[in-house]
């Protein structure tokens, strides 16, 4: 018998955990990363909790826990399982689960048995997909569309990182360039604004494949359409510098990804409230259109009250 | 600009979970899966629960969250962020993280500052990886050390779809190499086991990479050792025929990965409670040794009271 990879007494995966992940664990609760599985308690919650969240993620990967040609049916098995059999041996019961698939391309061939066998096991072991959040669906017709920072820097900065013509329309400005770039690299999740958002948004969503597109998920999700004002959308001093010259067009700002700003509908009796906590958390707020009924696709209006025909509405992965 | 994939109105992403994974979403909790995060509840909690539990799992990916060359400090931000920025639309604060790496190859130069960023942003956002479980760490001198199930069947298999010498050695057992390549390919979580584990264990992992390594593991969260009984290991009837033609080692079996069965101390007194619980919930389970003070490695002993030398005691995945 043979082992792809062998070792002795202390494996590569503890021998790094222990030396680069450990030292992160400096919060009371993480006695230690010496385990397979985590207790998640809810933000002020009580310490003597009746019952406690207990969180596990193993990945399965493909040439390391199956081969590359075992049947989908499988390893759709196998994902679950693995991490079933974490929370066996911490003596907690399945809640449910959250998948993340990474595929290198897969067709329906692959995708259908995959799916199928995950529901079934997952039916098998009460552990079923857990309960999606209904909180972008409560946009009603008359709210405000809010978004928080500026929108599109990040696919302008991502264009520069690629070489594409950005860098060179940019080639004196430095630190405009820099800040797209950092914009792409590190996110500034609006955190801050938490409560703001649960208290009075009737329907959010972060904003990270384009705010076009994820807009129309907002919508469709509400059953409702939307009127923007383009130009109402907040968008940095760089971006307006390369909208001006014509190197940047609304539409590559709109459906760019990677913002990570948050896009809300927030009523009128609410907005006046959420405003002030945004102000107080230092995050700036803009409202860029009307929540308006119908299931049209939002229309996205410039000054002259011409409606943009838009080619693309998002970014995507696949 | 440009955009690595773009597209029309709906993404390939959105297509794939509408066709594939929505249709699994049967649980009443389950609204729809056109949204970013879950909410999780945990078992038996009350359904008007004052805090409800939200877990999302953005992946950040090479060549589509970020480029080849990003630096590490970047990358483990933006891991971390996209997924802050998740639970803040959400109006959630975050509790912690788990972390799942999977690495074409990675040294120091790039774990190093990779761990140091991901620890700085996690103290920044309030969002501490999540405390680990300490229910591996109670084994105590005297218990008994219990296993479920066989143990190596699934390192047996493995070895026969990639063409090792077992194939040959099983020519003429078509069932028993089925048997071996599905407990590679399907493990059987022990679900039905995870109330007594909690009720009775004082210490209790899942053996996933061999279980010799694991019980080291085991035995040094808990600051002791053990001595094994290699005779008590419960093998298959396809295994036990491997290991008396000589076609198998006991080091191989012990030693092989993806076993998925349970490892537990339970000591005397909780012994016959767990035994008749398991029995209960039809799960086979033997008693392999007994955990004994000290720090040394666990040591095997075979029917002639020989201590067994391992050259290996774990499969690692890295």
């Amino acid at each position: 018998m043979s082992f792809p990879v062998a070792s002795a007494h202390r494996s590569g995966e503890e021998t790094l955990i222990a030396r680069y992940f450990k030292p992160l664990a400096t919060d009371p609760s993480a006695f230690d990363l010496a385990d397979d599985a985590a207790i998640l308690r809810a933000v002020g919650e009580d310490a003597v909790a009746a019952t406690d969240v207990v969180v596990t993620t193993d990945a399965v990967v493909e040439g390391v826990h199956f081969l590359a040609h075992d049947p989908p049916d499988t390893i759709a098995r196998k994902a679950l399982r693995v991490n079933l059999s974490d929370l066996a041996a911490k003596g907690a019961a399945p809640a449910g689960f959250v998948l993340t698939l990474a595929l290198r391309d897969a067709g329906e061939v692959w995708l259908e048995p995959f799916a199928l066998a995950l529901g079934e096991d997952a039916k098998a072991f009460g552990c079923p997909p857990a309960g999606k959040m209904v909180r972008r669906s409560g946009a009603k017709p008359g709210d405000r569309l809010v978004v928080t920072g500026t929108i599109g820097d990040a696919a302008l900065g991502l264009d520069i990182l690629k070489g594409g013509p950005l860098a060179t329309a940019l080639v004196d400005d430095a630190t405009g360039k820099e800040m797209l770039i950092a914009r792409y690299r590190v996110p500034q999740p609006r955190n801050a604004l938490a409560t703001a958002v649960c208290d009075h948004a009737s329907a959010a969503m972060d904003v990270s494949d384009g705010l076009a597109g994820d807009l129309a998920k907002l919508c469709a999700a509400s059953g409702v359409s939307a009127a923007i004002d383009l130009s109402s959308i907040p968008v940095s001093t760089t971006g307006r510098k390369l909208l001006a010259s014509g190197a940047v067009s609304i539409e590559a700002i709109i459906s760019g990804g990677d913002d990570y700003e948050i896009l809300c509908a927030i009523s009128d009796d609410c907005y006046e409230r959420f405003a002030h906590e945004a102000m107080q958390a230092g995050i700036a707020v803009a409202t860029i259109g009307t929540v308006i009924a119908g299931t049209a696709s939002p229309r996205f209006i410039d000054v002259q009250g011409r409606e943009l025909s838009l080619q693309r509405r998002s970014y995507s992965h696949f």
